[in-house]
């Protein structure tokens, strides 16, 4: 079914907003994209940003636009995490299959690069334009230079919030009755490092791998770019024993990554002064429903569902939302009513697994990885993952290298995590954990 | 320890801001409450109201100024439960021991005597003043006509949000980052509704009843007026089968009344001209943290926490956080960080667990009440606790009529339902329900 062509807003020039826009000019609509910020192309990024990794579902989205190619040429391949355990060599731990990768992309080269596909395609953006206001019912915007000052209006037939996690439309849905929203802060905090090229502006560590220093309750990662740097993520209680509050003076801060982190001693300066420039930011879980209001207005990506980063799905998820809406209008035509109400409930259970799936992989990486039962589980699980690719798929590929929901990710792997549970409580299974009788136990755990 | 006298604003005029108003002004300082809307004393009620079940804690507040007394002469103990079940005679449930009342109490009436109470107090109130912002951290209130229009400033030492579950204060709290927050609507609505008085002027039920018509998924509730009239409630899912959304005209309405509350027949002309003219209103649990600014701002009652109404718990709650108040003024003097950041950690478990609570009442209405073996679990568990009134006290009474903490009351009510649940195991219990052996059995399970 066509469209007949509306006149569209979206709200927010991120990732989502400009893919977005590409998507609706596709079907033919006219679309203004306004943000409240400067065009990103023109302006230094914000170093608090944490390198993105593109996954399926990501790609899966930009391949239906026949972009997949283009972004690949700024992104870079992942095909293992690379352990920085102290006292150790670094060992690597492949992602998936053979071939099978995430790829690493800088947000801000990668939104630039949105905005600039999305202008060619006839996609306006409006930069430096505050929306104060939304009329949901008349789909009406309200802009202007100060919440306070004199409000233009703007009518269209459609407005998409693309605005993020702390979405000024969403703000505006949020005032009326039966809006359910919850917003959970985690108590760790986050600050953008940067390890820079060697002096021939080559990688400085495996260029292929997703780099991960794992201490406890903090960790410290590291993300390819194509200049040859790595965009670090420093993870750390903003309280506490070893945390942000303690790291005051740049002697602390030396003294801290000298002690954690000793491999990358010879970038010390350079990290320290990152350190006390870029600033500390706090991570959130956002959920609320519904997503839309009649067939006027909707919510789409981090404005609907904000996740924790800890499974690298943010983007994936907010794109996936652009392919579900894709086909919703291919499927559905001029009923908008229809594309709102089935968008919404097909994607809230799974933005909803996906904030689990992530929050869990905060508290597996704070609370877990230290524990020796813990890591001899996953060893079980991936050597019977290897014997029996078909029978037995990791929740970590299902949600990466697969365009099944989420919800059944997090549903299969519930199961999945129950039958281990009974399989470590076998005697002596430190000694069998790789014997033919473990094997067998969770095939018939499985046939239950 | 005394106090430093000083100028503290309270927004909010309900029964929690013009209380509170109160013990701030017996504390010595001087005390401004701002209201946006009119004063209550000059306007009729909203017609949305529940009427109020004042308990112990609400009861003990009040006694700590003297007040309790004063206030009992607008109240009516409730000493049982009127059940009105269809096909069989009203019966009574008792609510405590002897002497154990709830009290009714109209909204309206108890807000216009309490704002009567703080103003020959000394308090000073500022009605159709609008709250438009709140600078936290200097503890300064901007109010005017409009959002837009012109603001005054008024700058306070402190400032305390009794301003409801749509809380400006909390409002601007809730734009800051690591604010957590929550709020999730029911997919039942509620109306007011009014059983006059016959025509001598007397009450048409039993006076010292809380009337209550279960019918599974909706349930009418009736409490005394002292003008002879009852304020019934109506809880009634929004949409579905039976709902509001189904009850759009008089005769589907007065076929509902006659269908479901046979012996509310005489009423039906007044309960459906109610039905028509009075709101259908959303009931909401709402939860977030921190509820303090520095030692600049507070939120006290259902700003800070607002549960639904299953419990009768929402204005006692709100009345214990003034009473901890006052116990933290009187012992920490002029330490307002320490009183605002003792107040919040030690309320807040409280007021999650009267929100589980009363939640669980809902559900329990709503699924439970016509389940058999939920009943006799009911039975056995209160022919168990008249037996041995000092090993079992109900939750219910935990809640209504002591001053233990609410996180308590949550927590032994969790145990014994784990034991009720081993008890609902044995084999008979229909036939064996009211056996030594069962007694036993309950002994048992308590001394593990």
């Amino acid at each position: 079914m066509g469209q007949s062509p509306k006149n569209i807003a979206i709200v927010g020039s991120g990732l989502v907003g400009s893919l977005l826009g590409i998507f609706l000019k596709r079907h033919g609509h006219t679309v203004t994209v306004f943000d409240r910020r400067p065009d990103i192309r023109t302006i230094e990024f914000s170093g608090r940003s944490i390198n993105l990794a593109m996954s399926n579902r990501g790609w899966r989205t930009l391949g239906k636009l026949g972009l997949e190619d283009e972004i690949k040429q700024i992104a870079i391949p992942m095909y293992q995490r690379a352990m920085h355990v102290n006292e150790k060599p670094v060992y690597f731990q492949k992602y998936g299959k053979e071939g099978e990768a995430i790829w690493s992309i800088g947000r801000g080269i990668l939104n630039r690069k949105m905005i600039d596909l999305a202008e060619s395609e006839g996609v306006r953006f409006q930069f430096n334009e505050k929306v104060w206001d939304v009329n949901l019912p008349e789909a009406k915007l309200y802009t202007g230079d100060s919440e306070k000052g004199v409000w233009e209006e703007y009518q269209f037939d459609l407005i998409f919030g693309c605005d993020g996690a702390f979405s000024r439309v969403r703000h505006k849905m949020q005032r009326r009755s039966r809006f359910d929203y919850s917003q959970d802060f985690i108590d760790v905090g986050y600050k953008e490092l940067t390890i820079p090229p060697d002096k021939n502006g080559n990688h400085l560590l495996d260029k292929n791998s997703f780099h991960i220093w794992p201490r406890g309750r903090f960790m410290l990662i590291a993300l390819p770019n194509l200049d040859g740097s790595f965009t670090c993520t420093l993870f750390l209680p903003f309280e506490g024993e070893i945390s942000f509050e303690q790291l005051s003076t740049k002697k602390e801060a030396k003294s801290f990554f000298e002690t954690y982190f000793p491999n990358v001693r010879n970038q010390i300066e350079n990290l320290i002064e990152d350190f006390f420039k870029n600033p500390t930011s706090a991570m959130v879980t956002m959920k609320c429903y519904p997503w839309t209001y009649w067939n006027k207005v909707a919510l789409v990506g981090d404005s609907a569902h904000a996740v924790v980063p800890f499974y690298g799905q943010g983007m994936n998820a907010g794109f996936e939302d652009i392919s579900v809406l894709d086909d919703l209008m291919n499927e559905l035509g001029d009923d908008w009513d229809s594309i709102f109400s089935t968008y919404q409930k097909s994607r809230k259970p799974n933005a909803d697994a996906i904030a689990e799936l992530s929050y869990r992989n905060f508290i597996e990486m704070s609370s877990k990885t230290a524990d020796p039962m813990f890591l001899l589980q996953k060893q079980i699980e991936k050597r019977f993952a290897a014997k029996y690719p078909d029978k037995w798929i990791p929740v970590y590929s299902r949600v990466t290298f697969s365009d099944r929901p989420y919800s059944e990710a997090l549903k299969i792997g519930d199961k999945q995590e129950k039958i281990m549970q009974e399989v470590m409580q076998i005697a002596d299974i430190k000694e069998k954990w790789d014997s033919k009788m473990v094997e067998e136990k969770i095939l018939k755990l499985m046939d239950r």
